[in-house]
Order: C-alpha cells, then structure tokens, then sequence
C-alpha cells in the first residue's frame, strides 16, 4: 500500500465486513482475540484513560500499545442524545505502527464496540459460567442485547434466553430482531420473572444512576452474573449483598474499582482479573454453587483486540477506502515544496 | 449536513484550501486564532499530552476543550523515519462537539501544524522582538524553516533573512523555495555568520540531543531568540548561560519544564506564559537592551486554533469529502436491527 495513505472503515464497510463474514462468525473470531490479548496482559502499556468531562456527558482516548502495534478508541457519551434521535455513544479508533508512528487503520468503532462488548462477555462466561448454563436472562433490551444475546449462543451456545425491559417497546424491538436467529425466546413481566431459571444474568440497562436491577433474593447459588451496565462513576445495578456473596471478576482493577459495580464497596475488596483466569494464574468459577459476577465496564485492550482482527480481516475485503491522511513529501524535509509543487495540479 | 457523516480534510485537500487562500494570508488568520485562543487561556481544559513510548520514538494524543468543542492530535515523532524515507512527524486531528460527542471534523495535521507552529512563532515575536527588526537568522533549514520565514515575512515585515545548517543541501532546499517569496537572502557559513545583524534568531533543528546551536558569545543585547527545534526531553538547542541572559516565554510552564530549553535550569527559574503577555497579565519586551527568548514546544491550544480555523474556512471551500463515520440507526437502541436491515443492500 502507498505510504501516505490509511485504509479507512466506515459505518457502512464495517456493516458489510460483518454480514459477509456473518455476525455469529464475527463474535467468535473476535472472542478469540480478545482472549489472546487478554492472555498476553503483560505486554500492553495499561495507560488510563483521558477523559474530558461536561454537563452533558464525556468525552474519552483509550489508548494501548503491545509494543509493536499501538491502537486508540474515541468514544463519547451523552445520555440525554437519546432524547435528540441522536446516537448515547459513538466511537471510531485508530491502530498505529510502534516503529514509525504511522497510522495503519481508522475504523468507526460504534458497530465495533458493540461486538466487543459482547464477545468479551462471553469469554468470561467461558471461564465463569456453570458448564451445564442453558438458559440467559437480560435485562435491559437497548442496543447491547442483540449483541449479548448472540455472543452467548454462538461461544456458549446457549439458545434459551429471557428477556425484560421496564419499556416494552425495547423487549418488542429486542424479540424482533432475534426471532429468526434460532433462539427460544421468552418475554418477562418483571426482572424478578426473567431471571427464574436462569444459569447466566445480563444486565445492561442505560439509566446513569444507582439502580437496583437485581437485589439478593433474585441471584440463587450457582448463577453467572454477567454485569455490562453499571460502567462510570455514579451507575450501577446490582444491589451491594450480591457482590457480597460473589466471587467477582474485573478487566483492569483500578479502573474498576472507579467505573463499576465494585464502587459500591470497600476499595481493598477482594477481585480477580479476568486475565488472570485466563492466562492460568487466578481461579475461575472453583465449585457449582459459587455466584460468580463479571464486572464489565470496557477496557482499551478489549479495542485493541477488536481493531486488530479488523486490519487481519481487511486484506481479504473490498470493504474499506485508503485516506489521503499522511504527508508525504518526497524529500521529508521538503514539505513546503510539496506544498508549492501542488500549484502545478490544483 | 447529515448526522452521521463527518468532513475529512486530506492532505491533497489541505494543499488545496492553503493554495487558494494563499500560504501567507493563511499564516496571518491562523496567527489571529492562535491568538484569540491564547487570550482566552482560562476557558480551557488544559490536559497534559498522553504519551506513548518506545524504542523507535513517541505516539502522543493532545487534547483540549474550551467547554463547547473538543479537540485533539494525534502525532508521532520517530527521528530515524528520516533514515527509512518516511516523515518525522504525521499527524492528523478532530474537532468534536461537546454537548453531543458527535465529531465535527478530520483533518490531516502535519501540514496544518507546520503552519500554526509557525503562525504561533510570528504571534510571540509580536509581542516580544524589538520593535525595529528587520532580519532573522534560522538556524536549521529542514520542514518548518520555509514557514517560519513566511510567518515573520506576512505578519512582522520581515523580509531579510540569513540561512545556515550544518547540511548544505538543507539550505539549498531552503534557498530554492523562498526565491520567488519576495525575500532578500543571505546564506551563512556558520551559525555565527547567521546571526550577526539580526534581531530575531530563530533555532529549528532536528537533532535528538543536548546541542548547542547557539553559545553565549553569539547572542547580544536586544536580541528576540524563537527556539522552536528544543521541544522534547533530552533535546535543546542554546547553551545554558543564554537562558541565564534572557526573560523567558513559554506556552505552558509545566510541560515546557521537561520539553524545553528550560529543562537546564532550575524547576523554579521565573518565565512568563505568553497568554499573559497577550492577556496583558504580564509583561513582553520592557527595554530595547533586553533579550527575549519563547521557548517553544508546541501546546494543544495551538492546534486547537488550528483546527478551529480550518474549520470555519471549510464553508467556503469544495476541499473536503464527507466521512460515514458514525452508526446512525433510526432508532438509538435498534443498532443491530441497523445491521439486519442492511443486508437488503449488501
């Protein structure tokens, strides 16, 4: 490929890159990469997160490195957009060369994120959940579900879900899109009816607050907790005696303590990093009737992984267009005469 | 212009918009942004640059926000490039609408950060070199010498200039494409001959170390010093005892301690910001005798004008191309029914 020139990934090509690869192929591929980026913990830069807080919401860089590629997300989020028909969080992210600092791909990442999201998820339930788990609740039917739902049947093949949203509409929209995905699927009146039966509990729900989606009496012995929502400072969902009774499992510690349900308790609480289970060096899911929880709040390796399968799935795609982004003049210290030489053709 | 599309500022486009306004006049309005910028200096989140490392050299993103947009860079620096035939410094940036999250504009950056580099050079000297300048020396005749020339030229009068680097061929560059600029030109054998009769010196090289471009000896009374090329740590460019001599400028105090010359003196040494001194906070040149010195290494704010600016000219201009970058599903929460649906085009 020309040297002045990014391959670029919009809404559109990623759509089109997922349908032709198939969306079930897609979430398993992408688990594998998460769970090789995650195995390999130890060699990523784990640089925080910058934020840039308003009124109306944040504005956040997630950068990482492995040392060789380096990669970061833009992502916003404004919960009061929902109320303007426009998007709570749109992403887009950025892989570079550690040597030569070039940018390698720019990709919209909102599709991506929601894929990521749910791939990751699976990948702790494939460590966490109990081996004979057949049947998942979730509760919060937003943008997220479709993606949980389909992560865990196409990784854990789980086929019978319950689903519950206080708005309705969500659940209609929800059962819509999944009904002809080979799911036997069935509406809750209540998250206390959801949950009935249920081996693994998503919730992903969107208010910015600290709710009780799930208090103690609804999580039995034996359940996987899989935990997107509650994911920054001041919103969670699940009620403190639950994480009480769980053996809970973080990305990133430090930030977990800050983003995720985990805020609600004592800052030394004991948690174990989900790499950790992965990569052999911390225990899983150690007895059938533990309560295991994935406290999820999105980590930027997870954005790296998925970035990175991206650019391998590229080369075999027409789905992308290279950008005119990189100066390139032809002696690198002539970049005025570049500028002047293009008198000639403009 | 449609939610989900974001305009994308080439390389080839920028050439483009800075040829049909003309290089100068795009010097002297970029100088008044920067300006403007640097007089509201209170308004702004004024994040350090996240930094990633390396063997190679450095990935950092620089944002800012003056609370109704958000900005950042992205930029490299990887001196070796130069070895391989690729550029230092890329970089590429985005404006973004704080309320919404929602990206307003990308563009390639290494163009447009030669010329606020520049531009924000020209603001400083108009507030700090003596009133009766007339000739400047550059010492250092890579990419940025041809624009500062230009900057001093459009917006000081400046129209003497003496040229030296210790590769004749930089020079030589440098000579062929300000010829027909309408400069009166004198290249030098030595930094020495460079400086003798200018009032301004500008310092703008490459190499990564503690060099002395400059010695005590070399400088006299009335002298404004623009030292753009010491901008990281482990590289400047004047020799200590010139600091000690001067009344120090700088963008911003904390990250010029580690990037700039004044990382040779003392954490406490006194310097001025020049948004003081454009704010009328503090003050510039108070005597003909004095020596001034902007120690810069390039802020966030800079390029936040730059950006700024660019954008408010993309109105008038054809040199840009709409970007699908953000999901943007009727519904908010259907993004996967977004997905389903697109499978009646692909």
């Amino acid at each position: 490929m020309p040297l002045n020139t990014v391959p670029f990934v919009s809404v559109d090509h990623m759509m089109r890159i997922v349908l032709d690869i198939g969306v079930e192929r897609v979430l398993v591929e992408l688990a594998d990469y998460v769970e090789d980026d995650f195995r390999r913990w130890d060699c990523f830069d784990k640089t925080p997160r910058v934020a840039s807080h308003s009124r109306e919401g944040v504005i956040e860089l997630m950068p990482t490195s492995d040392g060789e590629v380096y990669g970061f997300k833009y992502v916003n989020g404004h919960p009061s957009n929902m109320q303007r028909g426009l998007q709570t969080v749109t992403a887009f992210g950025v892989l570079a060369a550690v040597d030569s600092g070039y940018p390698l791909m720019l990709s919209e990442m909102t599709l991506l994120t929601a894929l990521r999201t749910a791939a990751t998820s699976a990948v702790a339930a494939r460590h966490l959940a109990p081996a004979d788990a057949h049947r998942m609740a979730i509760i919060g039917n937003g943008a997220q579900a479709e993606f949980q739902a389909l992560a865990f049947k196409a990784i854990l093949g789980i086929t019978e879900i319950s689903l519950y949203d206080i708005d309705p509409a969500a659940t209609r929209k929800c059962v819509g899109n999944l009904r002809s995905h080979g799911f036997d699927i069935r509406v809750a009146n209540s998250a206390e009816e959801a949950v009935q039966g249920a081996q693994i509990v998503t919730t992903v729900t969107a208010d910015k607050q600290y709710a009780t989606i799930l208090t103690d009496n609804m999580i039995g012995s034996g359940v996987h907790i899989n935990a997107i929502g509650g994911d920054c400072p001041g919103k969670t969902e699940l009620h403190r005696d639950i994480l009480l009774r769980s053996s809970i499992f973080v990305e990133f510690t430090p930030q977990t303590r800050i983003e995720g349900e985990i805020q609600q308790l004592a800052p030394d609480h004991p948690v174990s990093e989900l790499w950790e289970v992965i990569a052999g060096r911390a225990e899983g899911r150690t007895s059938p009737d533990q309560i295991t929880l994935f406290d999820s709040v999105g980590f930027a390796i997870e954005d790296f992984a998925a970035l990175r399968y991206l650019r391998d799935r590229l080369a075999d795609t027409r789905h992308f267009v290279e950008l005119d982004m990189i100066a390139d003049p032809d002696d690198p210290r002539d970049l005025f005469g570049m500028l002047m030489r293009a008198r000639e053709y403009c």
